[in-house]
């Protein structure tokens, strides 16, 4: 297995500071701090010093990453080829004359959409409606679902009645009608008042928001490792399908879609089996819901495969596929059944950002030339295995094992201790400090980018060995 | 009045093709259009051939741009300053090296802030939280004032009850509460299912979409032009600000904020005097409403202020102002007292986009060296004499003209009237090609660039003139 080749990546981290934020980043934050709120900050990056799998901070630590940004760094800190990229002539055009891409698209857009997004779209799925970010891309896609369940309403007619026109103007029905999303037990789809309504990860995200009353089904809540509690895991996810059956069948209002993450990246690192995911897939076409699977984090190769749905081998894909992240754009695949059916409703100033789409560009053809999805898999598997040895020393503090590829979590037993064990990663007295990030209550999620290989693995490896005995 | 000269750009436009689009749009756009709907679509655009007012379309037609991307080129297209510092090391690595802002910002984040959003902060509004777009803006905006209303409800107090939290899981009463945003008639702030909530400017952007029942009130209907119609306008704004608080006293749930533009730009340019915006705001004081004035399309120079809400002269300022377009970054403004009581409540991965901040710096500075504000107004008195000097000649073609700075708006007499003058603006015999947008139903907008000149104005006077001659 070749590794992805990084030049002037360090050999291990470098840690000067005892306490994160270092001096310089607190000043720093003090400044930044008049501004905006600066609670969620762990540090000041020094974006020059940072390169391939390491970031440095402005105290001049190094770390190795493997939160990567909350799991959006493709191919490295500082990559030499996208650098010579983003300084040739069609990416500053476009980055200091950004079209409305809807209106005056540019001339290579075409041409960028099927190399970046076509080229790995999901079997198929042949449209892609680019958004700025994660939550736009669910927000476009719930409006998509919306419109073509009253397409179909309507018998494929495209005509609006004029109480239809009237009624939407002050936001009630028929105009407005009651349709809804459903989502899964903690589920993180998004922040803006219709992702949020599906977002159900944790209460500080929705209290005091205004919500739409949209069901929330049980996500199954599987023992792991999954090998080892098959019946077990079989029966909750049957007791799971049962529930979201009589949920379909018996909410107030009727469903439109429901959206779904493959691993629940945000809320704790759920997995499902495919079976799972299949039956989904099963109720939904024959109960005439729409699905939107949401690979905004477990997307782009982390897995093991370009999209993790692809892990579950459906017969009838997903009618919305929604990314961003890892992509650098946001956006949503999708079939031309589902394309609006008249102009300007799926529409806005800006529809995704050139620049973007030619970032995608190269992080698909670096993942695709190099294999990289591969290198997920390989790596993943030793990452896996060795956790499940300091899982057994270390119960307490490293349980629960599971992944797919590097897309990787353990639990601890409760959220102090978990906290603990983040920050004991950046400070342990060896040198070997690595940045990580936390997913729902007790777990550490693992994100590293895709040129994260077996000699990056080690350093993980070793550094929470090392935190686990001296915890 | 010194204009803002640029290097190369053209002394007027050229147009070669019979029609919109040419020959070379179209086949471009025959395979864009297997990937996405291009029924709103002009023309391809030349990004390399664009330059200062004028954009160019890859069939090598060069129109006079008096619409810029519906609003959102501040100061040319390809400004050579710009794509100088495009080119910098600074912008190249924030570019390609994307930070979480909230988690790890780069160094020169706070500095960012002040010079390119502080700097021009409206008056009495000290923080900016940064975002991608118009949409979300707003959107943030809201979560803010939903947050602050139950901060207050609480009598200050941060704590949650056990029973908020749980019930905000399932969308719920008391977590998720039933806060309302109130909007005006033809307003429009955005299309995420918030925002499109509020906005109100036609039915084919809300219809089939379910929404939240929030309250629309009047926008005054003033008749142009303002100085000839002072008591009727005073009457129909008295109607509405009666109307306004009838509905906030009557409303079936409590209203968390007003959202409002200082002229209605999607919607139709529409306008209302300094005193109707200061009874708003009076009355929002006086019942603990809060007040979002949505700049997104108003601000950043072009009224002949930096925020149009300037022209009102508040004594209070308004608790949030939100932008987007022009400054390439969206973002809110607000003070200390509406920050989240909690971090990671108004928090997402990216929390807008270093070199957008980057470009916002730039434009500002550019707008304040340059004195463009004062260059709108000038540029702005001149368009609408000769305006009213056509309306005069063609009022079927040219009437209420209207606008403040060049942010400036005509109505025809119907629809395809408006249709049509905005197609021959591009297609007239006379080498005098224009490219113009509409706004509501039967209005063209002027959203020209702040480097917008009187020499270009005169261009655009003159291609008028000539289409209105030859209907």
């Amino acid at each position: 297995m070749t590794e992805y080749s990084f030049l002037n990546e360090p050999e291990k981290p470098t840690v000067i500071s005892k306490q994160f934020p270092g001096e310089k980043s607190a000043k720093n934050l003090q400044r930044l701090d008049k501004i905006q709120d600066t609670r969620s900050v762990v540090f000041v990056q020094d974006l020059d010093g940072s390169i391939g799998n390491y970031i440095k901070d402005i105290d001049g630590n190094l770390l190795l990453d493997v939160y990567c940004q909350i799991s959006s760094i493709a191919v490295g800190y500082n990559n030499p080829r996208l650098t010579e990229l983003a300084k040739s002539d069609k990416w500053v055009k476009a980055a200091i004359n950004r079209p409305c891409l809807g209106v005056f698209p540019c001339e290579d857009w075409a041409e960028t959409l099927e190399s970046a997004f076509l080229r790995v779209a999901p079997k198929g799925l042949n449209q892609v409606f680019t958004a700025t970010c994660g939550s736009t891309s669910n927000e476009i896609a719930f409006k998509a679902c919306f419109m073509h369940q009253q397409l179909l309403k309507r018998g494929g007619s495209k005509d609006f009645t004029n109480e239809e026109l009237t009624s939407c103007m002050v936001n009630e029905v028929p105009g407005s009608p009651n349709w809804c999303i459903l989502s899964f037990k903690s589920a993180f789809h998004g922040r803006t008042l219709g992702t949020l309504s599906t977002t159900r990860s944790k209460p500080i995200h929705k209290v005091d928001i205004p919500s739409f009353h949209w069901p929330v089904a049980p996500f199954p809540s599987l023992k792991y490792p999954l090998e080892e509690n098959i019946q077990y895991n079989l029966e909750e996810e049957k007791r799971c399908l049962l529930e979201f059956e009589r949920i379909i069948k018996t909410w107030e209002t009727p469903i439109a879609a429901i959206i779904v993450e493959p691993i629940q990246g945000e809320g704790g690192d759920n997995h499902a089996s495919p079976q799972f995911f299949t039956e989904l897939r099963r109720i939904t076409r024959e109960s005439n819901i729409l699905m939107i699977v949401d690979e905004v984090q477990t997307g782009v190769a982390t897995t093991g495969k370009f999209w993790a749905h692809e892990h579950w081998n459906l017969s009838t894909p997903p009618d919305f596929v929604t990314f961003s992240k890892k992509m650098q754009s946001g956006g949503v695949y999708h079939n031309l059944s589902t394309r609006a059916p008249h102009p300007y409703r799926n529409f806005n100033t800006w529809m995704g950002d050139p620049i973007r789409g030619y970032q995608a560009q190269f992080i698909v053809s670096e993942i695709l030339d190099n294999n990289l999805t591969q290198l997920a898999t390989t790596v993943g598997e030793y990452l896996k295995a060795e956790l499940m040895k300091i899982s057994a020393s270390y119960p307490d503090l490293v349980a629960n094992v599971r992944g797919q590829g590097t897309f990787m979590a353990f639990d601890s037993v409760d959220t102090a201790t978990r906290d603990k064990i983040i920050s004991l990663m950046r400070l342990n007295g060896l040198q070997q400090r690595v940045n990580m990030g936390g997913s729902g209550v007790k777990s550490v999620r693992l994100r590293p980018m895709l040129i994260f290989g077996l000699k990056h693995a080690k350093i993980f490896v070793e550094a929470l060995q090392l935190v686990c005995k001296n915890y």
